[in-house]
């Protein structure tokens, strides 16, 4: 069990739920533009945000921001302890830094007593695009690298006495940022905040994001999460979103097993999947429901939801609590599972509660 | 290292490369659809492609198919034995039957000899959508179930002397999924055919399957793979390669590593990174290209690549091999960038070997 960390009103770690992070990607002093992202964030799910700080402009900022915003900001910082104190006394949840880039020893000094006095966390760690030069000459960029360049980042904040500290070791790579955190797990007890970083487009940056977080998650590791797309960030929650559903670690939504039809398919199951699967997204209640092409696994799965539907020639199976309820034209399959989802859930036939 | 099995010409398990494959949605005796969307999934990189069997005209197919086809073709069968006979007669390169549902002990007897005297090999497995019922007493909807099950399968065939056998233990569970094939790869030498099963759509399918999929191939698991999609199979095939790279288990494609860009991005990086994305997704050559925002993780990232850009205020700098190149203006970089990848390539500045 990792430490449980206070970031404005939300834990992490200590066995809390898996939180989803994100950060804008406006220039955080066009405050407009930056309340609209952040507010799009929130609607989405996101419940920590994280803004960068590139100058004194920006840090004012977040005082703004916070008034405006629900969730705990982070703000980032790069080489300049001055910056990271200004963000922190205009009302910072949490800074993020990098103790190698952040000035001399007397700088994160500053730093640290500043975090100390607002009893704010920090998150520190290693990006394998800026490794430590030590680390990377002598370890390569391994996770071994990776890990021991984030530790290093940890001693130097304990020196300074602070202790609340979320720590990341992310590589572009996915086996690298996987092999990294299964290490860092075994070495530390601060909570991990994990993603692959710099993990590309739409198309390849949720594989790869999948692919490493789900890992890690499945493994029990992780206690935040950020999905790193070159994208909207609006993008990165959804994806969050799917990555702790499909890893069990959020219960509360609709979950729409649907199969990939064959030849086998008669009817038209695929629209019917999207259509479903795109009007429940949003809804927080725990349903899981089947769309099946054909009598295979159809059946199967159908009994396995609460409510179910499995294609035949024209005509579908309607399936309730893992009985079949009904037979439908296929034409009328749309219709009668969305009343039978919204019965199921409480709500009237246009999905109000 | 899991048994070497041949199907058609393309070999599986044993060591050899992790292949992709999928299944057709169009009616298998609609010949004209069935081998246009075979040859699009040929093209996309689909390497194994299974078509379903429901009925002779179905079976007699096989034989028009793959007259019109390159890679192998599995017969899909249920509830049939006389079909399983005629689909191997007709030329399939592999069976997928479910030996609970063929028929009587004697026609799973016929349905051995026939692909035994074909040498062609068999897939059998488990399936959460239809475990046998007294798996699913005994044991519940568990990994467990869902193993014994499959292996109950595979000594059905063993039986009847048949050992030309891929496994198969998919849920529509992503935990239930990863933790039924870590139990069945310490249980058979047989080679796995790794997925999720009814995953859904593209959004939470990708998602699921991804995860299902790369966990297990981190893991050292799994010899051929189906990512399933309610969507056109082709997007099945796009994001098989997708985890098949994420994972390492395919090097020869162009890395687009590109960060999510924040508020210290003052160029198009985004739209950029999308471009070279596309652009160079079906190249089958190894390189590593960076496209990042900013000066933080940029450079490190951009040096580690074989060609990279990280981008400044309306200029950015171009890395070849990890040494700084030159600078270019943003509105330039497109065209640098391009310029640089296909002379790392060997081609030309359309992109021509």
């Amino acid at each position: 069990m990792t430490k449980k960390i206070q970031i404005g009103q939300v834990m992490i770690g200590g066995g809390t739920p898996v939180r989803i992070q994100s950060m804008t990607t406006t220039h955080t002093s066009d405050i407009s533009a930056t309340i609209e992202q952040i507010r799009r964030l929130e609607q989405a799910g996101c419940e920590i945000v994280r803004v960068a700080v590139r100058d004194e402009r920006d840090a004012k900022s977040i005082k703004i921001l916070k008034e405006n915003c629900t969730i705990p900001l982070v703000a980032d910082i790069h080489f300049s302890a001055r910056l990271a104190v200004s963000a922190v006394e205009n009302g910072a949840d949490k800074i993020r830094i990098n103790p190698g880039n952040i000035g001399k020893e007397t700088d994160l000094r500053l730093v640290a007593d500043c975090v100390r006095a607002h009893g704010i966390p920090v998150r520190v760690g290693s990006n394998s695009g800026s490794i430590a030069a030590d680390f990377e000459q002598k370890l390569g960029r391994s996770a071994n690298a990776l890990v021991e360049s984030a530790l290093h980042n940890v001693s130097l904040l304990e020196k300074y006495g602070v202790y609340s500290i979320v720590i990341s070791a992310k590589a572009s790579s996915v086996p690298l940022t996987v092999a990294a955190y299964r290490l860092l797990a075994e070495k530390t007890q601060y909570p991990l905040h994990i993603g692959v970083t710099e993990a590309g487009t739409s198309e390849s940056g949720v594989v790869k994001s999948s692919i490493g977080i789900g890992a890690l998650l499945l493994a029990g590791i992780g206690d935040t999460i950020r999905v790193s797309l070159t994208e909207d960030p609006v993008r990165e929650i959804d994806t969050a979103k799917r990555i702790l559903r499909a890893c069990g670690r959020e219960q509360n939504f609709i979950d729409v097993i649907s199969c990939p039809t064959c030849g086998r398919c008669e009817w038209d199951c695929m629209r019917l999947a999207q259509k479903i699967e795109t009007r429940t997204f949003g809804i927080q209640q725990r349903l899981k429901v089947a769309v099946m092409g054909c009598v295979v696994n159809g059946p199967g799965e159908a009994k396995d939801c609460d409510v179910g539907i499995a294609g035949g020639k024209d005509k579908c199976v309607l399936f309730r609590h893992g009985q079949p309820v009904g037979i439908v034209a296929a034409e009328q399959a749309e219709e009668a599972l969305l009343k039978a989802i919204f019965e199921c859930l409480g709500k009237d036939e246009k999905g109000r509660q």
